[in-house]
């Protein structure tokens, strides 16, 4: 017995094919989607193609943009000597949420993990060789997770930026801000300790 | 500071008007989308828009469907003399999962809420009377939910099918197979009571 018609049937399939989305939500979206007012749904599914057809990487940061050079890179007031690496690009949306770090970034799309056979050849590591070659860089700060991978691929880009002479950080990894110490795993609580400073 | 570019916070904010879906889910969904291959991104916008269009109400039960009679009220050997009142397709699906039941469906589209404005009017009761005056109905099992809304309902369409002399009947409320007593609200656990059948 078929439960739906081809056509919800169709769009079950294609929304559970998206992240975090099963059979069940699958089935509630695509209902909501059938009692959306036509033009509502003419504007969804003309955003999703128009996204996929139009977003490009920026020739400098490798973001997500519509242009070829993102506005952050084209930005004349930001400090282009500076660069943050980044995962991906809503690493970076966090970091430019909080509206205070001034430099431009650098975005990888994903980090070294041997496990998922992603090695320095398949991020975008040569660009960021290339970048801090060819400009004047004063910093490099690597923002990567917190991950295994994050942290691989943080000590990688340390090595190899050494010989270049330029400045390489990590960002700080410890307590969040807010956080409770009882409910905080032992090996950030370690990081937190190592990387204490003096008040 | 512009985050996203134009075509990627249109795609998030398409997304975000799903429901279920905050921005955090439509960021990481847009991103997901962006990194699918175009064809499978065709697809998604393609079976959109495709069910939005061409799916419309059964001309008997009032599910969705791609055709003028769904595939269960066409099926001459599923029982037409008994009518199973549900609230939504989604529900239809629920029972039709079970392969038990028999008989055909009606589907409401919305139970009777007087704190949303729904009154009967405003669901598909008139075509359930239409549909009992026009055939030899043995039974009509009212299959709406448990709730405020759904119980309402229920009693609403019992005593507008009474003086057609039509069996109505609800389905059990009480406690769900494999349900734990200690964890089961207080109503339910009445309901139960109330309903208990003889061994």
């Amino acid at each position: 017995m078929e439960l739906y018609s081809n056509h919800i049937s169709r769009l079950i399939q294609s929304l559970s094919s998206l992240p975090g989305v099963g059979t069940k939500t699958a089935q509630r979206l695509a209902f909501h989607i059938l009692s959306m007012p036509e033009e509502e749904v003419e504007k969804l599914s003309e955003s999703i193609i128009d996204a996929k057809r139009n977003v490009k990487y920026c020739r400098e940061c490798f973001t997500l943009t519509d242009d070829e050079v993102c506005p952050i890179c084209g930005n004349p007031r930001r400090n282009h000597n500076v660069i943050m690496v980044v995962e991906n690009s809503r690493d970076l949306a966090a970091y430019e949420k909080t509206g205070r770090f001034e430099g431009v970034y650098h975005v990888l799309h994903g980090a070294i993990s041997p496990m998922l056979g992603i090695g320095p050849n398949d991020i975008k590591l040569k660009e960021l060789m290339a970048r801090v070659a060819a400009a004047d860089i004063e910093e490099v700060i690597i923002a990567t997770n917190s991950s295994l991978e994050g942290e691989t691929t943080a000590m990688y880009i340390g090595k190899l930026l050494k010989p270049a002479g330029v400045k390489v950080s990590r960002i700080a990894s410890g307590v969040p801000v807010g956080g409770d110490l009882e409910y905080i795993d032992e090996v950030t609580l370690l990081r937190a300790l190592e990387g204490r400073t003096e008040l």
